[in-house]
């Protein structure tokens, strides 16, 4: 089993606690580092979100997200870039682990350009993240959300990205809930041994209730989320572990019951 | 484009016609042929089945579908290949191109075990397909549906299982929705040449509407069909093109507006 030590809570799985409150939480549980999303940082303002997880002694274990590249004009695509920009300025402030990138979908611009549009942006932000201390982590998502989300949809495809760097710069995030499908999974997290940046859990449920919120708790669905754990122990990660869970009931829960059960499945399943 | 000689109306895309009155429908339409469902070919009788084909000169691109191998118990798995030998008569008795498999999803024995089932499922369909003259079109679903229904799911892992066979008994199904976000789908097509059995294509909305039901006309969504079919083409295949749409609302049309649109979108976008 994982040890609890690692567990970091993504602040999404408590999507209706603020930073303070999801700190707080953090602080109740025991849970030592946590994932904090811009949305919510935004809506704290960034000093008090600093202060925050300061005074609780707890690790950043990523700021989510930036990336989102393509777009079907120049000062679109402009303006994204520089909205990464600040994203990393708060992965520094917070001493994030890294940033977290969701590079962006192909709608509206077509697979070809919005992969061209992906790999210029990250060539134009790596520079500005490498100057203030923050690591850049590529996160490929789940095929499903090719068009929407992230045309970065695997953990080869990231590498591939990633090795235009130094590996201490630009890294990748294996999600468990992107990632199990992949028949080569295991050849790929060996592969990224000293890219990986973040390792983060939850499961798949049958049937799935939804696109995007339809993740489970670990135990619930069909990911074997220790396995993956072992291997990415294997290709030498020792990081904290999110538990990042989109999913509509969870979020309508109790969030000191949620995160009671994240740390009960955590143990169990992770 | 793709001439209309090779459409090939997938019964699934107009779900309320039976087979008699699909294969009026193509007949009417000037469509040269035709994919059966084995629950239509059972609603109509197989016998009926293979007289409405002859008779209207029809040509069949495919049967679908076998497959579904996984099952926690031996006896289970036992009857899933029983099942597959009853759809290889079929498509042995309508002359059908190829027997299409869908190799079933990990729920309730795990991926590990259900790859290896699935395996093990192909090596006991295959010579007894052989023996019959018919081959065996695997076909890679797209990741999503790795749970419930294809822990097939990349054209690699198609050409590796096939690998083992001779490329007259086993190949593989092409199918834009499946296949389109791969980052390696161009040197997947280029080596899966001598083996397609079959090309099939629809459209992915934005949003998608639902993970079963949520596919589009050619046209509608973000797939670039035509640059798939070209490099289908460039790997040698000449053979029937699917339109296969499983869309409620599709569903819910006449089906003759139905496929007069498939027409049309096939001249325009494939």
């Amino acid at each position: 089993m994982a040890d609890k030590s690692r567990l970091s809570l993504n602040q999404i799985t408590t999507a209706n606690w603020s930073v303070a409150e999801a700190v707080e939480g953090c602080a109740r549980h025991g849970v030592l580092s946590i994932a904090l999303w811009r949305h919510k940082i935004k809506e704290a303002g960034l000093a008090s979100c600093v202060r925050s997880v300061r005074d609780a002694g707890l690790h950043v274990s990523s700021v989510c997200r930036g990336g989102m590249f393509p777009a079907p004009t120049e000062p679109e695509r402009k303006d994204n870039i520089e909205d990464n920009f600040r994203a990393v300025d708060e992965a520094a402030a917070l001493s994030a682990d890294s940033l977290v990138l969701v590079v962006g979908g192909c709608a509206g611009v077509g697979l070809g350009e919005a992969r061209k549009m992906v790999t210029d942006g990250i060539g134009a932000v790596v520079p500005y993240a490498r100057e203030r201390g923050v690591r850049i982590a590529l996160e490929p998502l789940h095929p499903m959300y090719a068009a929407e989300r992230s045309v970065l949809v695997t953990v080869g495809q990231a590498l591939e990205l990633a090795a235009a760097y130094n590996p201490n710069d630009v890294g990748v995030i294996l999600d468990t809930f992107h990632i199990w499908w992949d028949p080569e999974i295991e050849e790929l997290i060996s592969k990224s041994a000293g890219r990986i940046y973040g390792f983060h859990v939850s499961d798949w449920l049958v049937p799935l209730p939804d696109i995007l919120l339809g993740r489970g708790l670990m135990g619930d669905g069909v990911i074997n989320n220790m396995k993956l754990r072992l291997l990415v122990d294997q290709a030498g990660y020792t990081g904290p572990i999110e538990v990042e869970i989109f999913n509509r009931a969870i979020w309508d829960s109790n969030p000191d019951d949620v995160l009671k059960q994240v740390i009960e499945r955590f143990e169990k399943f992770v």
